[in-house]
């Protein structure tokens, strides 16, 4: 069995947004599976001295043209939350949490984050958001607790310390921005990389 | 007849090579032509507080090894120069200046330069080096005056103001890095948006 492809992301990056829309179809066209793997970029960005792409002057103002056009492109709905960037702690959170129990429900909402987020253009920094999302979409309020479980994970001393550990993982391995693939070892950074992510399973490198 | 693709990138910016190779190409596959415009990325880079990729950290390092992957992938030797990143000012001025006597002559010498400094790893940060790829290259040497008369261009403060208008108007349209290519109005950032410049093309945008 191959090894499984690495996604990270920021669930406040809109770029992330729209490869978490295309990741899993490109991973099955090549027998792979993919471990998703939300991050703090704001972590990430002390240490690396980068900021949010959209503040940037000139660049910013580009990067909204560039992926609305991206999302044109392939049928994606995009708009931008009225809070951006925001804080996605809430969401690894309940996306960790989750995770543990029930990986495939974690993914279902993670997906379901993005898209309140960036489809429709929803707030989702709230633990509240998130808790809201996860019942509409129907994933990790289904136990013997509902929805309390899920909010009780997201003030749960153990579930802070595994987000910090997953980030903490991740800057040491490199990972600077969102969103980041690592196949068999190879990293490849940005959503208009995808074509070689692609590229590179199917002959196994160049 | 439609309008040509303005193609802006740096002398020192080694994604602006792989494009270098491959625009001319793409665009005459849709009956357009290209106009090659220089720009200094330092100055840009005091309006939007951008810094060269490759200084940042752990992002620097992705960009060598993305750098050198993509070059592969596109079949084209590729190493980065001793003195990086460079001033490419000799280079700017060494082009306006033919570009307005022998269009095609400054666009040799353009592609000259850029595999000069990423094909082959040398230095072209001075005038006797851009000089010296001019000879080479049997571009903008061949006039009355020989080599003479592009060197004494360099310090011709025409040929510096001329360079300076052009980086103004660059980043009064919005120029904020390199490669940048503006198709019928539609600005497209990065050598890994050849492939939306190629689509943008073929379909007339969408």
């Amino acid at each position: 069995m191959p090894a499984p492809i690495d996604f990270y992301f920021d669930f406040s990056s809109p770029y992330g947004y729209l490869a978490s829309e295309q990741i899993d179809a490109l991973a099955a066209r090549h027998g792979r599976d993919v471990v998703w793997r939300p991050i703090l970029l704001g972590v990430v960005f002390q240490q690396t001295g980068g900021q949010p792409l959209l503040n940037i002057p000139l660049k910013g103002g580009y990067a909204r043209h560039d992926l609305a056009r991206s999302a044109r492109l392939l049928g994606l709905p995009f708009q931008l939350p009225s809070t951006f960037p925001f804080l996605s702690v809430a969401a690894c959170r309940a996306y960790y949490w989750l995770h543990d129990q029930d990986p495939a429900g974690a993914v279902a909402l993670a997906k379901a984050l993005f898209r309140e987020a960036f489809g429709t253009g929803g707030d989702i920094d709230s633990g509240e958001a998130v808790l809201r999302i996860a019942e509409s979409a129907g994933v990790g309020v289904g136990g013997a607790g509902g929805a309390g479980e899920m909010a009780a994970a997201l003030n749960d001393p153990a579930v802070k310390q595994r987000l910090r550990d997953e980030v903490s993982q991740a800057i040491s391995k490199g990972v600077f921005g969102s969103p980041l693939f690592v196949v068999d070892g190879e990293p490849f950074w940005g959503h208009d990389r995808l074509d070689q992510v692609d590229l590179w399973l199917q002959r196994g490198g160049w």
